[in-house]
């Protein structure tokens, strides 16, 4: 059997919100690629127990964990603790994509 | 605090084999990038309970899944379900660099 091959430049874009396309789902985590107009966002919001990972692929986002906020662009990582309030926002002028581990799968 | 920030070019060769660079480990899973010089290799291996996800980030890779196998490139992402035996080899004549996420952490 060939391998089951998925991509990292997977896209879809809508104009009313944010599109989560997911990459793999097993009952131990998901991974996503989240895409986003400029403007869009997940708002901040928090999981008991999983901890998630953002990793920009295309674009810059705004990027707030806990306390903390930054502005991330193409290549950049970071952790998301269990428990703590993050979310993603485009400020940019440009779309952008965000690949998102999480686990375990809530 | 500023936030603390990974990325996905991080790289580090060595001649004398794979390289593993992680970026993060929690409790619940980790995310490293593997560094593979020409004819380097990650052999066949299994993790009981523990699915891995491989993402190409640069070169091409020989990805073996149970009795599945391909060449992979850049973009391209594999689940290896737990306990499936899997591994990696560089068979290509240029370096290689992977994303590799395992969740739960061994």
């Amino acid at each position: 059997m060939p391998l089951d091959i998925k991509r990292l430049d997977a896209r879809r874009f809508q104009p009313d919100k944010m599109q989560k396309l997911n990459l793999f789902e097993t009952s131990r985590f998901f991974c996503d690629v989240y895409c986003l107009e400029p403007g869009q966002a997940q708002k901040p919001h928090r999981h008991a127990g999983s901890d998630k990972l953002y990793a920009v692929l295309e674009g810059q986002v705004r990027v707030t964990i806990g306390e903390d906020t930054g502005t991330l662009g193409a290549g950049d990582v970071v952790l998301c603790p269990s428990d703590s309030d993050h979310g993603l926002l485009n400020e940019s002028a440009e779309r952008a994509a965000v690949l998102v581990f999480m686990a375990p799968h809530p």
